[in-house]
């Protein structure tokens, strides 16, 4: 890693899933990685894993940090405390990893740091200071949202940490990463957790849990998304409501068209339907 | 497999993934196989590939078969032939393996053969000869649904069939079954389906494809049904009209509920839903 940075030195808040693996990642490249952590058995643990070289639960462990990695919850990131705020070093580059980014470019303008927006597009179910793994981020891509007084710098090393760890960055409006995380990321999970609601309301009273016998791959599949953590679920539609929104609309003329093939037993637009799907599909994997 | 049925002979009709599977099944467990295909290049494939003993397009290879399986379509199941039946041996034990047991049930009442209704629960995304393989039913649900004039001798040899595959046989009715699979597999296609059209009406007029850029795993799961085999998802929503009607009104209510709490901000009332999703799918699964 052709460190931009003067000091090759990274700081993290946050060693979850994403910052433990930041971690790994950035101490793998080369980089000095210090991480300021709310609770002193995450630092130990943290320290165990090797998820940076050094962690504290003091935020003065960023002091020094040129580039600094907010691996922190939607919440946090969109309104962020006066703590993390005092804790990040003046004029240091600021990136965050949040899955929505108009509130977090909106809550973080103005603020004495050269804040860039980026969303590094990858996950497994784990979370937590054991989640953190290798590789994470290996080809997937990473989402940059500069705006028109984003300094150019800032967003060069906020690709080259990208770069480091392997992810393919991509520059958008946040809007436009918003709207499109809503349809591709959150409206799914709003989709799957329907399909759980219905599979348990229709087979009330059925003989012997008939359905969850039954029940195998094509269902887990539909399912797993909507099954996830309802926490970061309602975050992510709290914060990217109005896209959210937009999606549903989307996918309510959708299923309607669906329902009304059925209904009226029109079988030739039920399988035109079902063809588009299919035609779709490749096109989006 | 000790067989109940005089010759140890089973008759199949069609050599698709679930006929294909079955021949090569049966056979590793000591039964003759004998299957009627519709085309000449199937026959030869499927000899090559050892599905059968024998194989024809000569409906003549079922004489003398005590047991027949109808691995076809479901519309061909719910309509047979005439040439279909008349192939039939008289008194013969016929099963199917169709996805809806219903109308299928109904289409074979009267018929000269000891008909019982069964559907494997198991399946891969492939089709055609060259999908069978070995294995496919194993410790998967088979499910047989008896009728008050169903032969019990004609029972025990279809759960004797599905065992010697190493399925786990389960009897229900056949109103039970379809409403079970319409919850747990025939909805979900519907509900992929929708998703596949919403992230694609959503997505016009984007910015160099940036949804599809984006989409990852999570969108692969939830869409990987709905972006199935067109022909089968309408043939089960034909078969299945009245059961899939009313999972979809129990989903409606689910995505209605979400939609609400987004649209009212209710972020207490989303998070108790996504809660509900999460702790009901261990149940199924």
């Amino acid at each position: 890693m052709a460190a931009l940075w003067q000091d090759r030195t990274v700081g993290l808040v946050g060693l979850g899933l994403i910052g433990g693996s930041l971690g790994l990642d950035l101490q793998a490249a080369g980089a000095q990685v210090r991480a300021w952590v709310h609770r002193p058995q995450t630092a130990e643990r943290a320290l165990e894993r090797g998820l940076a070289q050094q962690v504290s639960t003091e935020a003065a462990i960023l002091e020094g940090c040129g580039l600094v990695v907010l691996a922190l919850p939607l919440d946090q990131l969109v309104a962020p405390s006066p703590e993390l705020i005092h804790a990040l070093p003046p004029q240091a580059v600021v990136t965050d990893v949040g899955s929505v980014k108009g509130p977090v470019l909106a809550a973080w303008r103005g603020k004495p740091v050269r804040f860039v927006g980026s969303h590094p597009m990858a996950g497994t179910a784990e979370a937590g200071v054991e989640a953190g793994q290798r590789q994470l981020f290996q080809g997937r891509p990473w989402v940059i949202t500069p705006e028109a007084h984003t300094d150019p710098d800032a967003l060069e090393i906020v690709q080259e940490l990208a770069s480091a760890v392997g992810s393919q960055t991509r520059f958008c409006t946040a809007e436009a990463h918003d709207r499109a995380v809503a349809l591709i990321s959150h409206l799914p999970v709003l989709v799957s957790a329907a399909l759980l609601e219905a599979a348990d309301r229709g087979s009330i009273g059925e003989n012997q849990g008939l359905a969850r016998a039954l029940a195998s791959s094509g269902f887990a599949d539909t399912t797993r998304v909507g099954g996830g953590n309802p926490e970061l679920g309602t975050l992510m539609c709290r914060w990217n409501r109005e896209a959210v929104l937009s999606a549903l609309v989307h996918y309510q003329a959708g299923l309607d068209a669906l329902i009304h093939a059925v209904r009226e037993e029109d079988w030739t637009s039920l399988k035109a339907c079902l063809q588009r799907a299919q035609a779709i599909r490749p096109d989006f994997l």
